[in-house]
């Protein structure tokens, strides 16, 4: 059984955690050991505490004691000097901790081709970690020293009981600009108290990546420092085996990057609305996904969401030059606010002539949360993916970001 | 010898057209007789109106004698009374002008999602065709019935001198938002004197789109109704035939169309300024053309103009996301206004260090066009792409655009 619980990452037996912000830079330190995993960005441009963060977990037996992460700079783009300063960070926090380096991940986010400011980050570490806390605001604290133009902390808890005993998986992220994470998410750090073994944790992980993150949208900008790392402490004294107890940890995990992907979607910058598309009867499972992503990076779709336009042919457009195979006469599409649905074309033929309906999808269009499910009638795979609509403040928060 | 030309598409001997708009809804028509090509959408949802005329030029031998285009509604996801309308207003067009249906060519751009209004279609016919006119009013009473969210008419003639004697090519083109077009256009129609076989046209027509309309993005969203015809009257009596007038007709084919995308980029939904992305020494060809549009796609590149934000790591992380393969330390990067460049990194070296730099990229960021150069540093491979900043108007627009 899965259920949510508060406390946020520290309720994981094991973590404790802590950060701060000045200003525009951040700081945050988590502290949690044991077999651990990583995705990172497909990005060709690789930000620095990426490459260290990646080799090490590559190289180390897959194993991590702490995670250093900033916000203000993003460490990408920074040549030689960047990776001198991430590994630095790693050292910098392995002599406080008194841990190897090898097992100490790196993260930043910020702005891209800026050199670190290597004084800010060391004067900081030891104030950080004299606070570090395993109660919720070691969380919290953590969680708000590495949000840049996130609005709302992003932390989701829960708890999966066995017949063995309780373990608990939690996770913090970030990210709200530069959204269309490939293969990681902007940073999300996740950890579980049951005791899993670094490979299986890695393909879990990939796993629950491809279904949460990887299926968001804001902008359909993929960033260079898009990162989420996996650690399981173990303290729970609960061993993740074999096909049922890993089928049940696949699916709180699941949950948890869900969760944490959807409140990075709905805090999009400057958006007002949660956009959710599914996608059913695709033929591969490629084109389920295609279809539902490019539906939620659509401009067009997001503006109309925006605007409470009953404009329901970009839906269908969107879809159209996704990169799925279809065929346009098969297509059934209804628009939902979860509790009202306007059923709009059914196997192909438009349903919504009368005005009446029009009408219905506009109020629907007004909700805070949209459902579009889109039914290609191609075959049986199924795709979800979510994302925000396109609003004056996501031009105005980027037109004047290093400014 | 090329060289531009006044007097629109009716400059190209044997091409005459006229258009009205009434309210939102706009016809045109164009009378001009010969071999012919198209370039189609490759949206999935492809509008009735392509359809139908792509099969025509599929099955007649590949010749038109007439276009007929409406503005206000994309008869587009109108099943089948789409297609049934889409053909009937080519059967109104030949019976005015007594040619067969076969040779008339269809076209839509407006709202998706709509019943066509044949009403006001077929009642239209006539003071249309009265009207039609080989001087420069009926080119632009065509190029503005085609007009929906367009700002400016967009229209290129140019005259070819040969050793034999003389001929034109001359095109309109429409479109400002869904604007990322995928084999074909939003709407563009193209008209030369030269004698051209309908086969060695379309192998013309293709090359040409590949280097213009296919190489902007407005939104990245690729609409249902993108064609683009190419007719060749062949009355300046030039035939084009071997490889130096075939080489020379398709540079100034090149010409015309590249100049109508700009035009287009230029004049996209709400933008301010024109956007020219050029990547040299990519690896392949199809690597130089992701990262240069993915460049001018990335939401995050088009607020920063907007802005006049120097943030121009943004452009290396949307050529980083691209797909395009290529080392990070090997980009060299410059931005320019067409007088001053800020060089900002050379051989994966920043070399903006100095503050001067950034505020020189300001005052650059602050022009009408930006040019934006970028070399990947791993092939002989170039190409070119443009677009528009991202602004408060394309919201604006677009938030309200059915309602």
């Amino acid at each position: 059984m899965i259920r949510q619980i508060e406390g946020g990452i520290t309720a994981v037996s094991g973590v404790s955690a802590f950060g701060l912000k000045d200003g525009k830079k951040g700081l945050a330190i988590i502290l949690a050991e044991g077999p651990a995993a990583g995705v990172f960005t497909r990005n060709k441009v690789i930000a620095a505490p990426l490459i260290v963060t990646k080799e090490k977990l590559g190289t180390n037996g897959g194993f991590l004691s702490a995670v250093i992460a900033n916000s203000g700079n993003a460490n990408a783009y920074t040549g030689e000097q960047g990776l001198k300063d991430a590994k630095e960070m790693t050292r910098l926090l392995a002599e406080k901790i008194k841990a190897d380096d090898k097992f100490i991940a790196v993260a930043s986010t910020g702005v891209i081709g800026r050199k670190m400011d290597m004084n800010w980050i060391s004067s900081h570490i030891e104030p950080v970690l004299s606070s570090v806390s395993t109660t919720e605001e070691g969380s919290v604290g953590a969680m708000r020293a590495i949000m840049t133009t996130d609005l709302v902390p992003k932390v989701f808890a829960c708890e999966v009981k066995t017949d063995a005993g309780s373990y608990r998986i939690a996770g913090i992220a970030k990210g709200s600009g530069m959204i269309e994470p490939n293969m990681g998410t902007m940073l999300g750090f996740v950890y579980t108290d049951a005791a899993v073994a670094s490979g299986q944790l890695q393909k879990c992980l990939t796993a629950a990546v491809n279904k949460s993150f990887n299926m968001i949208v804001v902008d359909g900008d993929t960033s260079t420092n898009d990162m989420c790392l996996l650690t399981a402490t173990g303290k729970s004294g609960i061993r993740i085996t074999d096909g049922k107890s890993l089928e049940e940890f696949q699916n709180a995990l699941d949950l948890v990057l869900i969760e944490l992907a959807k409140m990075i979607a709905k805090d999009g910058e400057g958006a007002t609305k949660l956009v959710e598309s599914t996608v059913i009867g695709a033929k591969t499972k490629e084109d389920a996904k295609l279809a539902a992503k490019s539906i939620v990076r659509s401009p067009l779709v997001k503006t109309a969401i925006f605007g409470n336009d009953p404009n329901w042919g970009r839906i269908v457009a969107a879809a159209g030059y996704s990169g799925a195979d279809f065929d346009q006469t098969k297509i059934t599409l209804s628009v939902s606010d979860g509790t009202k649905t306007a059923n709009l074309v059914k196997n192909g033929e438009i349903i919504e002539k009368d005005p009446a309906v029009l009408d219905e999808l506009k109020k629907i269009m007004s909700a805070k949360t949209i459902f579009i499910k889109i039914d290609l009638g191609a075959g049986p795979e199924t795709a979800t993916a979510w994302g925000c609509d396109l609003t004056y403040d996501y031009v105005k928060i980027n037109a004047e970001y290093t400014t």
